[in-house]
């Protein structure tokens, strides 16, 4: 199952709105016959691609599947169906399906069969690698990290805004990497002005399914000369803007330059973003995101903060203060006191060149 | 040579103004014979105790010694004269001592005796150990760590504030021992307004020569009723303001309850501090201290980082998020761009329980 998970994981950032899920069989003599992983796009799924492996030493084995094997027809047959006429013997899932078409009937489904069903084997690292998946079924939001590169004392720009580059080369591959594992880039139109980002992920092999790029934009700022914009031919580039605010006239450039526009409901005054952060994730799990990484700026990282919608922090820090007058990781919260400030625990840390890396999650 | 410099470390914050030095006396047949390291307070020297540890097994032994061994009549006689009249055959020396008094005296004085004399091994880790030794004889400053407890965002309390705790026990316990290993802490006025610290450090068997509290306070807001006066007879207490600012009516109460002042010039105006550090680092060697840590506020942090006078970074990570209206860990140096940015290598990395430590020292 270990192995069938890291498997799965080979799949994050490519397969939604499908899971990411990993199978391996192995023959009634106990040798492993056949390892698949969700294909980028969803299709084909694990099992199907370990079951072509294997052939026909599947018959009498056993088939470790990190998620409930599907029992409804989608642009696929169920993969119970497959596993059956493979002649399976058994199958060990480290969990059950949330899709409410799933959720048990795959079980069902195999057991009527004659398969022998084995449920929970490493259920908590299955959680861990389908959280967004799941996220997105219960609660119809994908899970959000939000990754920073500050300074140790927290601040990513100068005054004046000099932000290139705060981190090094290696920390900035790490963070490319990272995109590679989400479905969607999420960054407001202060960093587009600021940046001019394309958010897209050049590591080689990586990403074989394009990321989302999406700009919280509510009062419509993002040039049409940007990156993002010029390039919303070659990966899907969503503008979320307020619903109702904004005329036809002024939305046509963008929808011909072939970015879409989310229409969410406007946020509090307070916040900074001026959009609804929750109905923007909302829209996104909508359009099938299960992983969203937000990028900044300080204005997106409060309000997520704030809402309490960040579920993983990924932080590099680099080995220089700047001092109080650069640029804040994160606007007010505000914070009234330290028993409210959102507290993490950490999962991961390592070296990222000169700088530091640390992954965290959400405490409780 | 390393298991002498294992036993110099052990000296490091209770030797001062003396260098903490290790030495391990290994007899003619090559076993160890003696291990000694400068006691609390600098006397006995590292050399003596090991001799005295060795016995008539150092005659025609080897000592190998961290810091070249003295010449000069102190208040106890030359090492060279102990290590001569035990019938060492040779010495190994990690450093030379840059002390005028000594400075290559030592070895002349061993190898006119017949000694074979090798210098140099291990220099680097010597160096290291002896940086605030050698800082203080050579520049008339001592070594400087800087050390903060801040959230990921870089902040070191709330709006109001709130800063106990940011970190959590292992984190603080971690920094008691950081002060033990320093002659001398030092703080501006607004922290101990804030947070009335004693400054101590509470580990047991730590800290054997009591540290120099050090209070930066231009103004003279200290209260007389702050516990680092009140307790100024327990342990050296120091404050320093501007010289001839403050008559002598205003000084008085603080010198009877113990307290030293330090006349110090006023620094330039922009600096929030209003001291001159450069001056006030000075004052501190002028009375023996080789290390001293600085733990706040944002007003002495910047003015350390601005006038490049941060040897070492000592800083601790909590796993939360303050957001921007939390108090920096620094005021604005200001940077004008990253490139002037201080900047810093990392040297130690590790877990403080559910906090994060790293450890660095200036770049070049």
């Amino acid at each position: 199952m270990r192995a069938a998970l890291r498997l799965a994981r080979r799949g994050l950032g490519n397969t939604w709105p499908n899971p990411a899920v990993g199978c391996v069989v192995v023959d009634a003599s106990g040798q492993v016959a056949g390892r698949g992983w969700t294909q980028p796009g969803g299709r084909p799924h694990a099992e199907t691609v370990a079951l072509a492996r294997a052939g026909e030493r599947a018959r009498g084995g056993t088939a470790y599947v990190t998620l409930e094997p599907c029992s409804h027809w989608g642009r696929t047959p169920p993969c119970c169906n497959a596993l059956i006429a493979a002649g399976i013997a058994r199958v060990v899932v480290a969990m059950r399906d949330p899709d409410p078409r799933v959720d048990g009937r795959g079980f069902a489904m195999l057991r009527a069969a004659g398969i022998a069903v084995q449920e929970g084997l490493l259920e908590a690292e299955a959680q861990a690698v389908n959280a967004g998946f799941s996220r997105r079924i219960r609660q119809g939001r994908p899970v959000v990290t939000l990754k920073l590169a500050t300074t140790l004392d927290g601040r990513i720009a100068t005054a004046t805004g000099e932000s290139r580059w705060i981190t090094g080369p290696a920390a900035r591959r790490m963070a490319h990497a990272l995109r590679a594992r989400h479905d969607a880039i999420l960054v407001g139109s202060g960093t587009v002005l600021a940046d001019d980002p394309d958010l897209t992920c050049r590591l080689p092999g990586m990403a074989r399914v394009p990321i989302a790029r999406v700009v919280a934009d509510a009062r419509l700022r993002t040039p049409l000369s940007a990156r993002l914009v010029t390039g919303a031919r070659a990966a899907p580039t969503w503008i979320a803007t307020v619903q109702g605010r904004h005329k036809p006239a002024a939305l046509a450039p963008y929808l011909e330059a072939g970015v879409e526009i989310l229409a969410v409901p406007a946020g509090e005054e307070a916040a900074s973003v001026g959009i609804d952060l929750d109905g923007l994730l909302a829209a996104l799990a909508q359009r099938g995101v299960t992983r969203v990484m937000a990028e900044g700026g300080a204005g997106i990282a409060a309000g997520l903060l704030r809402a309490g919608l960040v579920d993983r922090l990924a932080w590099f820090h680099a080995p220089g203060v700047m001092g109080g007058d650069g640029l804040p990781a994160a606007y007010a919260l505000p914070v009234t006191g330290l028993a409210g400030m959102p507290r993490f625990h950490r999962i991961a840390a390592s070296a990222a060149g000169a700088d530091w890396y640390t992954e965290f999650e959400r405490e409780g």
